[in-house]
């Protein structure tokens, strides 16, 4: 065993010390059941410390958007090779999704479970921007806990998530959640928690840009950035303040500064990946263009703001009560929004 | 006289000690002519240290483009206020161009010389990305040289015209000049040079995306980027790298090094303005087409590299023998490419 897979192994074994199952890789019911829904960071994610255990250079901050996710039901096969199903279709195990989501299972095999049969429908665009990876590795986190009777709270079940993806220990859960960079070298303290806010006004805008297979992905490309963009080297500092300034915007509820800053976040990101070599631009012309309708609204007055993750669609920022002037905005432009308000009742 | 005025005097007098005419502000002909062309930075300028004297962050490197450029003749005017015509037009005082020039101008003014007519023509579209004050600026100061007898050597020459505009130090040169950082607080030593490089096969392509005025002036985009852009701490490093990488390629006439390092540098200083509160994002969606061409045919064997500078325009570096291809590859989308050669015979 090499020295990454044992800490991989030993990180394991710490979490699942605190089972309420005292053989906590034997399953005790006859399938495991997750959901969770896919989030958008409004404070970036982008770079790791540490790849092995999937630890961030810098902590997030995002919002879960309801009823866009991953369903995954988990069931313990006796024989073979696991089976995996992706929206009613069973992979090949040559296929890069099912190779990767049984390398993560090879943790949680026994001779009570050698492999797995994983049903799992996604109700967003694979791969297209919005990070199904994320609801996709915090529903299977949660389906392993159904399935072996963990019980584990959600924090720590969010340290297993981030194992699987960085970006699903945030989506264990509804509304604002906040991933701790850490600072410990085992991982344990980079979690996810709830940032507590009810904003029944607070509104996302999806701009459908492009829904094609990225061209790079986010672990590949966040390495590049890394390891050749200079500007890089000011990103950590300008990340974690602004983190704190959107975290404390989404507690005061002021909405203003936390378009601004969430903006500003995402296109310095985005600066980073441009500042790589080879170059990384997710932007298409449609995204440009996108965001002038954006700045353009700003400038008659109506606060919209815009994020962006590792690919070419917007998503908007904005209150409830702008949906009329931003849908009739991007209509103009021939360009449909689909508007999510993650705290409706 | 307050202090910044004061500075600007004192480098004006400074550098006209070495003047052949010992009476440097009296006209010693009828009128003065000068013609400069533009140029196009390979390696980018982007934030002063010295507003008062216009001295750069960091250093560059350029390509000067025959052909396209300014002629400009100045005659001494005995009465009145300045006169300056551009493209055969008579500005008012009040306009920014006008003010601006007449601004500069004050610095040469005498009891034999109260005034001047500045006849100006340009072979570019004015503030298109095809940066017409750096050879505006270039031809009036070989105008002024003319016109007073100065006789000055074009490094001495290069002092003065960044003084009216960074840029324009390096337009006083044929083929590449570099512009020197400089170290000293008085800005004597922060001038060009022409390198020294006869390079047949060396072509420029310009790709025309949009030639509407800019929305933010380049003085007033790389002040708001030095002061609220976290990643450009990080860019004077890497700028000053760069210089030396494609001073060295130029000498080496390495084409792919050159290539490579200038489209980077271009991008990460896009970056900056990017990362920069408000956004200053100079790229409309026809620049990223442009740039999925190039990069499109790079993947298709072809050497193409882009730099931009604060406008949303493409200008391609790349060799004589590809330019059948690469019109070719552009036209497919309609878009026309003007080939330069600047060591054409």
């Amino acid at each position: 065993m090499n020295n990454d897979r044992q800490r991989q192994t030993q990180f394991i074994q710490q979490l699942l010390q605190a089972s309420k199952n005292p053989q906590p890789l034997t399953p005790n019911s006859p399938q495991g059941l997750g959901s969770a829904p896919v989030n958008i960071a409004l404070s970036k994610y982008w770079g790791k410390r540490d790849k092995v255990l999937n630890l961030p250079i810098n902590g997030s901050v995002s919002i879960s958007l309801p009823g866009l996710g991953t369903e995954t039901v988990l069931k313990p096969l006796q024989t073979g090779q696991d089976k995996i199903v992706l929206n009613g279709e069973q992979l090949g195990a040559d296929v890069t999704f099912a190779k990767r989501l049984s390398l993560f299972l090879d943790y949680f095999r026994s001779d009570a479970c050698p492999a797995f049969t994983v049903e799992t429908v996604n109700s967003v665009p694979t791969a297209a921007g919005l990070a199904s990876s994320a609801s996709g590795y915090a529903a299977l986190v949660l389906a392993l806990d159904d399935l072996f009777g963990w019980q584990l709270p959600k924090t720590d079940l969010s340290l297993l998530a981030r194992f699987g993806s960085g970006s699903a220990s945030r989506s264990l859960f509804d509304g604002f959640a906040l991933w701790h960079r850490g600072e410990q070298e085992d991982g344990m303290d980079s979690f996810a928690e709830a940032l507590d806010s009810h904003w029944p006004e607070f509104c996302i805008g999806l701009v459908k840009v492009d829904t094609k297979e990225k061209a790079v992905g986010s672990t590949v490309g966040m390495q590049q950035t890394v390891e050749t963009c200079d500007l890089y080297k000011s990103w950590p500092e300008q990340a974690e303040r602004n983190l704190q300034t959107i975290s404390q915007a989404i507690i005061e509820q002021n909405f203003g500064t936390l378009g601004k800053t969430a903006e500003h976040n995402a296109l310095s990101m985005h600066a980073t990946m441009i500042a790589t070599w080879p170059p990384i631009v997710y932007w298409q012309p449609e995204s440009v263009a996108a965001m002038q309708i954006v700045w353009q609204l700003r400038e008659q007055g109506t606060e919209v703001y815009f994020t962006m993750d590792a690919g070419p669609n917007l998503k908007l920022i904005m209150q409830a009560k702008d949906q009329d002037k931003v849908r009739n905005a991007f209509a103009e432009h021939g360009t449909q929004v689909d508007f999510i308000l993650p705290f409706a009742e």
